[in-house]
């Protein structure tokens, strides 16, 4: 029963140990076929919970705004719904998704393309809300703050991040309370969560109790220790910020049970799916059918918001035969999607090319 | 890239193969601490889809009960929402649920404990429907037919599951088409699914179009080669029917990120969580804070409907130290949850006691 544990070590055989098995149960992917719609539906909606969903009482529950500030805030969930809100559509995309695509794999999470989804998250801007606390001139950063207690690294923590106080004041930031439409569910936050766009998710912080404003970076756990772009053991790395480049395909045809593997009928089938750069705009999304040898530009759709995902089609006459189909996106800022894994340690934002194999008959 | 398939065999050294992970991605558990509610929120409500979820337009889609009757029947959605209605909680549960706490185990999507929700159904009963339609004598089966098609165990179909007469014509069985008051989630079966209280979730068949009078045993996959008591590859085994005995814990104090090991304060705590036995009640929880050593009885909640789980809580005094809580339920039928795993070639119906690890501070 008693084993050495894997945390933070790195495999390379493609097993896996049972605490992923089990970290893959609680947080869940989004179904690849859910990218047809673009609004993901909200059970549908990849999930990734550090610790426990805790239980919250929308009835006592408090928001406060405190620290270097000239007029500190406690609001009640009342307080901020009778303010003035907006929905917008986000795409949200884990940081760690693409993790289980490198060899070798650091042993946590084990993502393969699945972490990314899109909502309409409505809710109040930040900006106004940290204007009327009136942010000291030494504020250099807001610490958010969760209802969510563990231990990650050894550290007994509340879920913890932080932005500058320019990208905490940026206009697209949210405190949401709506999620397509409804209250949000208990594990996407409920009853306030933040919502930032173009940020990897674990900027978004859920069951929000508190944002603090500080005259130093922020040194918790998740900002430190985690979410680094590290290339080994003794390289703090950058922070993972903005959501890298990436496009993704609904698999065509029906799957095997299994092991997912595709078998297509031959004749015509529109190959769709989804791309999406942060706060950048799609340039461009191509398609191969043959692993990458040539490549055809799909059509692109309008994302309904600046912050959401960009809807991609292209036909494709399937002749009889196995294939490699592979998708890559190019940014507004000329970021292209690479062919070969992107490798950090903690297997943060590894956006290469998706590729689905079919075999038409 | 090509190793060979792990589908249907079996390993013990507690690893697991991408496959699986894959499949735990998609096919997410509820996350254990949502046991607090008596009713599963609709996003954590646990998955087994076994292909893909369709995509379905409920202005043209059409359910066809057909085969050995009088009268055939071709329905749409507005018919269905025009009959006399009910709403009932069911606890459903996936046969698989315990899988992976078998020694050895099955190669397939690897469940823990956490494969098992309750929700409010609402929708129309079949018996009247049936009877409607007028079943021939011959009839000796319904075949029920969801539109997800794919492949399993090399055999290409659409997911298919059969009752006999008096099991479809019972009472408790429901064509539903809302799930706690909204209408179905794609995942969940939109737009409509078959639900059937005190059976394994198999047996649920979602997305479906199609009802079958057949005057023999149906013989598809997912009867005859899959959903088995089977004690070896030469064993078809019993059919996997009914729920059986069950309960589980909602995991107290603060989780390990990823181990999931817990950590608690020492005093009064209160231990919770449900119990359920498809469709047989519960007579009897039991808590133990030492391993199996000696238990106390928990005090049980009244459940929602006979279909549905029973809460159960427990006061329990926490002195510092390691302790290994487990609950265990008795149905009204004698039958108790063993302290040893079920096992069962395709890992079926694992009922054995839920065990959590704590360490008191």
């Amino acid at each position: 029963m008693t084993k050495p544990s894997m945390a933070g070590k790195h495999v390379e055989d493609g097993r896996y140990e049972q605490e992923e098995v089990q970290l893959a149960g609680r947080n869940r992917g989004t179904l690849l076929e859910s990218l047809a719609y673009p609004i993901t539906p909200t059970g549908m909606h990849y999930l990734l919970v550090h610790f426990d969903v805790p239980m919250a009482e929308p009835e006592t529950w408090q928001l406060a705004i405190t620290g270097l500030v000239s007029t500190p805030l406690t609001l009640s969930l009342d307080d901020l719904r009778q303010r003035p809100a907006v929905t917008t559509a986000v795409t949200l995309e884990c940081a760690g998704n693409g993790r289980s695509l490198l060899h070798p794999r650091y042993v946590t999470q084990p993502w393969f393309h699945e972490a990314v989804s899109t909502a309409r998250w409505t809710g109040i801007p930040l900006a106004p809300l940290l204007r009327e606390a009136g942010l000291d001139d030494t504020c250099a950063e807001l610490v958010f703050t969760g209802r969510d207690e563990g231990i990650q690294g050894g550290e007994v923590q509340f879920y913890q991040r932080s932005l500058s106080v320019a990208e905490a004041m940026d206009d697209g930031v949210l405190l949401a309370y709506e999620m397509n439409g409804e209250p949000l569910q208990p594990q996407h936050g409920f009853p306030l969560r933040l919502v930032v766009p173009g940020w990897y998710g674990m900027t978004s912080v859920k069951w929000l109790t508190k944002i603090e404003a500080v005259a130093e970076p922020f040194q918790g756990y998740q900002m430190v220790s985690s979410y680094r772009y590290s290339k080994g053991p003794d390289d703090p790395g950058e922070p993972v910020s903005h959501i890298r480049v990436r496009a993704l395909m609904v698999p065509p045809g029906i799957p095997d049970f299994f092991s997912r593997a595709r078998r297509l009928q031959p004749g015509l089938v529109t190959l769709q799916g989804r791309a999406w750069a942060g706060r950048v705009g799609i340039a461009r999304v191509e398609v191969s059918v043959d692993g990458g040898s040539t490549w055809r530009e799909a059509e692109l759709e309008a994302p309904e918001s600046p912050y959401s995902w960009t809807g991609w089609h292209c036909a494709w006459n399937a002749e009889p035969g196995t294939h490699t189909l592979c998708v890559r996106a190019t940014d507004c800022a000329g970021n292209q999607q690479p062919m070969e894994p992107f490798w950090t340690r903690q297997g943060m934002g590894n956006n290469m090319v998706h590729r689905v194999g079919v075999q038409v008959e």
